[in-house]
């Protein structure tokens, strides 16, 4: 498959990526790249990858797979970076979740490069190389959305890795990820940080409420709420269109319970609230998500 | 304390409450009712209680604390039906999520009872008998909104009761209760409802691509929006002006994130997105919440 696998941008998904590598994938060798200095040295410090470059050209030098781990907005720069110590035949990928503005983007950047955009659709809200852990990708599906040209053999390789480190991958359409992201991901995202930002601009109600009182649902609103904000305002400056277009049914929808609420209409609330269960029961029996009631917090905070 | 406690409603709440009178309170005498025969039935079978009634005018029976754990719109009707088992020195309280509107049922069914309404914020998604356990309450807030003229001895006694039960306790007036309950806990039950009504109603993205790809922040959502649609009905039915107050400040703001968006104000996206991050660290820190990646949900897939 690859034997020399790079780096690039050693946060949550770089670290994972380099763990992930040294588990599943005895043999290859991962050399890693952070503009951040000190991110570099703590990197050194966790054995991130088999070595931490200095320079971005010095990192991909000899790989056969780089990947770029940085904000979608941050792409273009890094590609060019990296662009003189990048070998003609090396498998440009990243891990961003928008694809058809980053795979213009690394396109115009590496004109003669073989790009292959990827998104594995995982994540925590924590950040930074210490958050990185060797079975982030496992169960999660990563898409992998191929320009029309990639050679077949190219491709193959991306899923094999992709798969080596616990995915399962799916080939779609950069446009239509998008619109697919927009709903499970970023609306999600961008719905939890304004309830979070409305809760803490509240007069009636204190922040020390808000905290307090938040095991009642918010709290799980944090956790999303609490993600990287340059990863996520990337993500909505790259995904206008969708992500518009997917809250505008959101914002519709939401009106017609405020008007459900304001008149009284419990059946159209029964008639909602009964429908979203069984999307509930489906997420768990495809192993995306853990039944256990509150995901053993209750345990863990004795 | 209490020598004999009467659970009214054997669901989540009402199980958790009778296991954790058992491990927390040894030598109190438990008598537990459900309307539903399938319930009472499970419920001996699980040892919910001391004993299971037929009916609640037996349940509650010699009882020094009833608690009703029905769905806030069922109150009214559950206090009539046991009230003529109520002895005359019995408190009378439950766990309802909207607290004005409970007050004054109960108040109203139980003219000559001492009636301290009272909510502990613990929950999770599921629902039913087999859904309790009794560390459900541990380290969760209990707030409790004693009409003014409860004398002092019976609010002391049920402060004390809840807080063997592992809780901590917070007095509050029913009307600020359900302002604060709008936002940590309402509003996010409304959102989470709709955005996963949203999803599963789109043309472009299939039920099941939301479902593959929900790890990536919808997932959260479902988890919320599989709780008792009856439930939850009844406290947008009775909690109506918070809400909807509550649902203009998101609202609101929504919009202007919209705008955000749409104009490409990376700055004000930015903004927003850093500041939610603090209350996500103050919410761990307080033991309201976990700060484990993902819970553990990577490794519990294996």
């Amino acid at each position: 498959m690859f034997e020399r696998v790079a780096i690039i941008g050693l946060g949550l998904l770089g670290s994972s990526i380099g763990l992930a590598i040294r588990e599943n994938l005895t043999g290859v060798i991962t050399s890693g790249y952070d503009a951040d200095p000190a991110v570099r040295e703590r990197a050194r410090e966790l054995g991130l990858a088999s070595s931490i470059a200095e320079t971005a050209v010095e990192a991909v030098r000899g790989a056969d797979l780089v990947i770029l781990c940085v904000p979608v907005g941050a792409m273009a720069d890094a590609a060019r970076d990296m662009a003189p110590g990048l070998p003609a035949h090396t498998i440009v990928s990243d891990v961003g979740s928008s694809k058809v503005s980053v795979a213009k983007a690394l396109a115009d950047a590496l004109p003669r490069h073989s790009v292959i955009p990827a998104h594995p659709v995982a994540g925590t809200e924590q950040s930074g190389p210490d958050a990185g852990f060797a079975a982030l990708f496992r169960h999660r599906w990563c898409i992998v959305t191929p320009p029309q040209d990639t050679p077949r053999g190219k491709l193959e390789s991306l899923v094999a890795f992709w798969e080596a480190l616990g995915s399962r991958v799916e080939v779609m359409d950069a446009a239509h990820h998008d619109m697919v992201l927009a709903v499970t991901s970023h609306i999600p995202h961008l719905i939890a940080y304004t309830i979070v930002g409305t809760a803490s601009d509240l007069e009636e109600v204190t922040r020390g409420e808000v905290i307090k009182y938040s095991a009642g649902g918010f709290r799980d609103f944090t956790r999303i709420a609490a993600s990287d904000p340059v990863m996520w305002r990337d993500v909505f400056l790259n995904n206008r269109d969708a992500v518009l277009s997917m809250l505008d049914r959101f914002q519709g929808d939401l009106e017609r319970m405020r008007q459900a609420i304001d008149a009284g209409d419990g059946d159209a609330m029964h008639d909602l609230f009964s429908r979203t269960r069984k999307i509930r029961r489906r997420i768990v029996e495809q192993g995306q998500d853990d039944a256990r009631p509150d995901f053993g917090r209750g345990g863990s905070a004795d």
